[in-house]
């Protein structure tokens, strides 16, 4: 029975899919989906190909309400720079929730991972940084230091950002094309403790093992969003810092204790209140966000297959509209 | 980093790769490499849509000496008859096993599945039938029943066949299309233990959750594939079976135990002998397989991420040669 299936390449994409509001919004509603129950997420299929130092993943999420889920391929090849081939590829496939007929191919490379991924960023300062940002500060020096403020900055519209990242050249790269983006005056900022004193909304953006970002750093007023934790002994912020904070709100609250923040701080014994809120219960209301301009929160992001489902969704609205991309029929 | 991804339509692959010789052999190849080690295959990675009434399953595998590693994924959507859309679906990903590029994506509908389903069957006979085979048996009207007896020709050019099913039409209609395919006297037979004692291969290809094959219908100088069973509860064989012959091989036997023939058996406590030997061991010798023509020997197959490895490489290998399908830069 031939069907026809949309493909989309990695330039395609880039122009079909801006990472703007309209992209926040479709993943704040998997968030809010994640709440509501009846979301299918499946652990994620991981397998290692140690003679190439890979590895691939596979992730995906049915969410009541989109028409379709999406299955995202992503293999990470550490040796490929010294090929002058990027570590990470990979690509989404759109199948109809309805027949399981697959509707799209997006072979993206990636760059539908990293607007999900600085969309829920955004959908986190949203609901919880204060209402008023005026500078954000951003720890890392990599794509999503860039797109996470480009993103937050499109909901809490900051007039100054400050970069620090432990190469100073990288910093100021960094800086320079966070100002290109979004015209607001960038910096690199020498002393993260200083950074985070002057932020109202921190971004921490690495692949750190050891905290960035210190408890005693935190103060009245101030979101933390941390993106970089994704795996087991990765670690951004210091384990004391979740306690301290007046709310602290996870993505996937079980994927958090595994491969997120949490996990850090409940191994320290400085977190024992269990599983905690997630952002979905936050964006839903069924539990209380940010309730006043001085408290401090913490928001830890570790990636779900729901947003992954939820950027392909609108991916393929988009491209159909914009009629980019090549039909097969097969 | 711009690279060639080469696209084949479910079309384009019923060309490009057939069900011959070649295809057992590669199939067969991917078996010898799960016996010599270094093969990784996570588990399957499964996801239940319950509102449609569908299911999507993901497997794959790397297999040292294979260039590419293939993701398959298969959805099944059992209302689509309704919407004359058939159930199963999904296509199969090759990937450089070496840098984690996408290399080929075979639209495929399922049809590569079927081939190397069909292989293994093959393979299974060719290491496991008595040399002289001149009566084939198959249990099962569909797909499979079709060209798991069409697979088994190639390697045993028996010169009748025999069709059970519970529809005596289906079955009929079955034993007319073998008949076409194989050029050899195909047939209905109303009573499936007079085909079992007529033949001296059997296949069994149905979805049973109960026994279609009773352990007191073995012979001497029989070999049964069992290839139907690929989820907990379903059963095509009598457990007594199993202890009964005098050789019983799994493709995995760690899946055979929890998805094949061997469940049963073990549950009901009529199989003590811990893990089976693998069909992978036979074909490298590291298990003896059929030592004299009058043994009765069966073969549970499961399927594995590794044949979708080495057909999905195999397919590529052909389609370059060919220069069928597209190809887009991505």
């Amino acid at each position: 029975m031939a069907h026809d299936i949309l493909i989309l390449t990695e330039a395609e994409l880039r122009k079909a899919v801006p990472l703007d509001i309209a992209a926040i919004d479709v993943v704040e509603r998997a968030f809010a989906a994640l709440a509501e129950g009846g979301v299918v997420m499946p652990p994620v299929m991981s397998m290692e190909l140690a003679a190439a130092h890979g590895e691939v993943d596979v992730k995906t999420a049915y969410i009541p309400g989109f028409d379709g889920f999406a299955i995202k391929v992503s293999p990470g090849f550490f040796d490929n720079p010294r090929l002058g081939l990027p570590s990470l590829n990979g690509l989404m496939i759109l199948f109809s929730a309805q027949t399981g007929l697959v509707e799209a191919l997006f072979l993206d490379n990636g760059y539908l991972t990293d607007v999900r991924t600085a969309a829920a960023g955004a959908v986190a300062a949203r609901h919880l940084a204060p209402e008023t940002v005026e500078v954000a500060g951003v720890i890392g020096t990599g794509m999503q230091a860039r797109l996470q403020i480009a993103a937050a900055h499109l909901v809490r519209p900051f007039g100054r950002v400050l970069v620090w990242g432990r190469d100073a050249e990288k910093a100021a790269a960094c800086a320079r094309d966070i100002a290109g983006m979004t015209g607001v005056r960038a910096e690199y900022c020498p002393d993260p403790q200083a950074l985070v004193a002057q932020s109202q909304l921190v971004v921490t953006t690495t692949p750190a093992r050891e905290p960035v970002l210190r408890a005693d750093w935190l103060h009245p007023g101030l979101h933390v969003t941390a993106m970089g934790s994704d795996q087991p002994g990765k670690n951004e912020v210091e384990a004391a810092a979740l306690a301290r904070a007046d709310l602290y709100v996870a993505d996937n609250a079980a994927q958090c204790a595994s491969l997120g923040e949490l996990r850090a701080a409940e191994r320290a014994g400085l977190w024992t209140g269990g599983l905690p809120p997630e952002l979905g219960e936050v964006i839903t209301g069924k539990c209380p966000g940010r309730t006043a301009p001085g408290q401090i929160t913490i928001c830890d992001l570790t990636g779900t297959g729901a947003q992954d489902t939820a950027i392909a969704t609108h991916a393929a609205a988009l491209a159909r509209a914009a009629g980019s991309g090549v039909k097969i029929t097969a």
